[in-house]
């Protein structure tokens, strides 16, 4: 068993500090010996149900921006991890997977949790390795050794993502009482050292910069990206010296800056299609992944751009607007900074044209929102739930409609708040599990998640372990059934709404939030939230779900007062 | 959609009549052509966690031994399927799996909720379609209904198994108000049809039943198949004429007969090394799919055999024992029942060992149970569950210590009790969801499942949804974690023990039965469970859980003893 339990210690060498385990016997080898490795001491976490321990590693590695090892036992162990594991591979979080397995002269020979485990996750892992067996022969140990140090680089490798080690194991997986079991000082270690790679300013402007300037009407739309602070900074330069507006989704993690617009799904929902026209680009500049704004991608699928560049380092490239015509293969980060040194002539007038726009849905959300008479709704909920975040809040937003509102209503400025969502497939299968992992991950800052009820029902297995998540708070939308599916025009008008698309579910969280001690604050007035939000949210409370309850239908009318009020507002 | 409405339309005609479908937009146009068609009807569920709709499908499949059509959307709700398809590829069930995705042109574009769905599964599916994106051209449009008779065609086709078919589907979803929506009476079917094969008498005999009686010590052990009273009565009759004892686990559902050994459990562990050389056969004929019995299989495997036969019509053969010497393509019924016509020279003498040590086993267990001062523990609770079951009793075992118990205790014979169990994986994801199953399939009669607690709650979604199921009893051993790795040699002498292996945790049903309207029994001692036992099963409790609350080391020190005694019985 050396060469297994060198890979805790291959893992610590490459500073990975987070291990996510489900109990079986036959990971026992791979269990001890990561719980016996000093670099992973009170950062090992043993979660039961592998579909949540594979949600919550990803959290952790959201959190930490660090690859983090899932260990299971051999069977459908591992198939549970797949929706995290797809997850993973389109959001690219960096996630070693390493699954026990019998010896392959024992697969198919109807023994117990016994499947097919080579490259489980097909198309959804960056690369799938198998462990030597046997590992006595010296060049199978420096196989097995090298093995793990390519994963490893593997998962983190631009664009970062899962990495399968399918590992078998014969009996017996235990040491025996009192038998010594350790780490061998002399095990490889391969790094990956990326050394920024410098572009001559010149070349770059003949390149770029200058067509840049040729075209009138130039935007830059941002998806999803973890916060960079960096980032921010440098396309502000860049937008400020250009003049060029930035629209950008909440997931983007743009930090405030009024050459960003936010608020894209209430004024491309207001203004009419000739006003749309007047703010269609030329030239197209995106980076990220993502968005979650339907209106946005509908209004750039339309708008046809005569160029649409994509600036993405490495990795495949999506034509999400069907008009791309440039592949920039840099660091965003480096491409705005390098541009940003030009001295362009300025053409400000589609800029001024978003900023009139976002200025008007601004001032129009204001005003709505101030109605009198407003029936408690979990829109207007939403909103109130969203001022009152805690300064530098980790905010998950769960899939289906949480996400959406918050893209629709923003986060407040000024608050240092980072926005994660899995919109790598826009599950709702681990929304819970994501924002636990964030919890463990981060202790010293509130991680909030914002969610629907089908989401969280779906995943209560997140809380399912022996860990305090005391900085975690949960604000759960009930309306008893998939709200979204009233708000969207086709089923809405399908007889079978009910049964088979909202999908009416009767569950409260009251019992959740007994079966896990967490806090339990149910509210269903305006005047309650507003009561329960500060005592919810103080860091003293604890883990906690504050349980929002409205009703569908008034939600469903309320929206689309919404909806008709952003039509009649800009028209 | 014409294309994607008739889907139902030939299910139908294939005498599918079961149909679990999960929430989703993309799936749309396949939820309304089920939820329409007449042939469905009060059999379409909806079942919002895609984990447990698969596994409930399998346990509806279980039962009516019909192929299951499974609907999802698109993304990684499919993913969700993938353990109970992996069970089902294992365990030969058929299912009919229709993912729903955006069509070829947009995946891998950034829109949400989009995977690489084609071929998801695999090693674990039998097949993989991809339904035309477009069926305007005729022969496109025979392409599509033909992909569907062949999917369905190929879940039946022995072994049976599951098959996928991605189904591209493009906006919009739904048919507008007081549009008409219907299916094509000239859709194509084809079918199979299974002739079964005649094998000439003399053939059989001369290649099978001569060498059959020149082997001195003939056994014939039975893996996991579903009850067949045609093949138990065959089996009987062969038996009695050749002397040959037959060895089966609780999963092989073999109707009580004398020459049936079902103790094996216990004699194996019971009688020394040189007794068990006395009981080894020279042929070994096995059939069926897995063995529960790890003391079975290893007695098999260090006996030995000089020829080890494995009947199996068609299909992958496992080599279980490392002796196979045959794989006899036939259907094990007319095997048996060819062979029984002959009239061969009897030697007994083996079967005579075995029935004396069926029978000191079957002694011991009553005696060992009549102990009193028996501390209230879940092996002897198990035993009075087992006792207490009603006539008829779907039994639904769950993994990994509920269904080792039931092997080495037996089911009550006499009482028409059939015996299922996810062996084709051995895992504990589905256990819950696998019997919900199987009560909605078969609301007639009584179905109960024995489970421990990580297994129950791991799978609690199992209840979230809007279908009763009266005649569901759950007999849940609660010892607060994997109390598996403490009857294990190899963890309970790991520091380890609790944290990694055992995983205790705090869950007790009271909640769980709260939140989905069951009725609860909670018991903590003998006296308790016998006076709730009669009430719980009583057909008006209506759907039920018994809480069986013991504690971990007290089971474990019994059960110690339990196999002391064992050893001490037999020597």
């Amino acid at each position: 068993m050396q060469a297994v339990y060198n890979i805790a210690e291959i893992c610590a060498r490459h500073g990975i500090t987070d291990v996510v385990l489900s109990p079986g016997s036959r990971s026992a080898p791979l269990t001890l010996a990561f719980a016996r490795h000093p670099a992973f001491r009170g950062r090992l976490r043993v979660v039961p149900d592998e579909r949540a321990a594979a949600f919550i590693g990803l959290g952790i590695a959201q959190a930490t921006r660090r690859p983090v090892v899932l260990v299971c036992t051999s069977g459908t162990a591992g198939l549970n991890y797949a929706p995290a594991v797809a997850e993973a591979f389109f959001q690219q979080i960096p996630l070693l997977i390493l699954t026990a397995d019998r010896p392959p002269e024992w697969i198919d020979q109807l023994d117990g949790q016994t499947i097919r485990q080579r490259n489980l996750y097909g198309a959804h892992a960056k690369g799938a390795f198998d462990f030597p067996a046997d590992t006595s022969h010296p060049d199978a140990k420096w196989h097995s050794e090298r093995i793990i140090n390519e994963a490893i680089n593997l998962t983190q490798a631009a664009p970062a993502g899962p990495v399968q080690v399918n590992i078998p194991l014969r009996e017996p997986f235990y040491p025996k009482a009192g038998e010594e079991m350790g780490y061998e000082a002399e095990v490889r270690v391969s790094r990956q050292v990326n050394i920024p790679q410098h572009v001559a300013n010149r070349d770059l402007y003949d390149e770029l910069a200058s067509p840049l300037q040729m075209e009138s009407r130039v935007l830059v739309v941002v998806g999803q990206q973890p916060f960079s602070k960096k980032l921010s900074e440098t396309l502000q330069n860049f937008t400020r010296n250009y003049g060029i507006p930035v629209v950008a989704d909440i997931i983007a993690n743009l930090s405030a800056d009024s050459f960003v617009v936010r608020k894209q799904d209430v004024l491309l929902a207001g203004l009419n299609e000739s006003q749309k026209l007047d703010l269609r680009p030329d030239l197209l500049i995106t980076f990220g992944q993502s968005l979650i704004s339907k209106s946005l991608k509908l209004f750039l699928r339309n708008a046809s751009p005569r160029q649409h560049w994509h600036i993405q380092a490495s990795g495949e490239v999506a034509d999400t607007f069907r008009s791309l015509t440039s592949i920039i293969r840099m660091e965003p980060e480096a491409f705005f900074s390098q541009l940003a040194q030009e001295t362009p002539t300025v053409d400000a007038d589609t800029l001024v044209l978003w900023q009139q726009a976002e200025t008007k849905a601004e001032k129009f959300l204001q005003d709505f929102f101030a109605l009198i008479n407003q029936p408690f709704n979990e829109f207007s909920a939403f909103r109130k739930a969203l001022a009152a975040l805690p300064e530098s809040t980790a905010l998950h937003l769960a899939n289906s409609m949480a996400v959406r509102y918050a893209n629709i209503l923003g986060v407040p400025i000024g608050r240092q708040i980072e926005v994660f969502a899995n919109r790598g497939t826009s599950g709702i299968d681990g929304c819970n599990s994501t924002a636990v992992g964030a919890a463990l991950a981060q202790p010293e800052r509130p991680v909030v998640l914002l969610t629907g009820d089908v989401a969280f029902f779906y995943d209560r297995n997140a809380f399912w372990h022996n860990y305090p998540t005391p900085n975690l708070r949960v604000v759960l939308f009930n309306n008893h059934g998939g709200g979204i599916f009233r708000l969207i025009d086709g089923p809405r008008q399908q007889p079978e709404l009910e049964e088979l698309f909202e999908t009416r579910q009767t569950l409260t969280a009251e019992n959740t939030a007994r079966d896990f001690g967490l806090r339990y604050f149910p509210v269903s007035s305006f005047a309650e939230l507003d009561a329960a939000l500060p005592v919810f949210f103080a860091a003293e409370t604890g883990a906690a779900i504050l349980e929002v309850f409205t009703d569908s239908k008034t939600n469903a009318a309320f929206f689309e007062e919404y909806r008709a009020a952003v039509r009649k507002a800009f028209s």
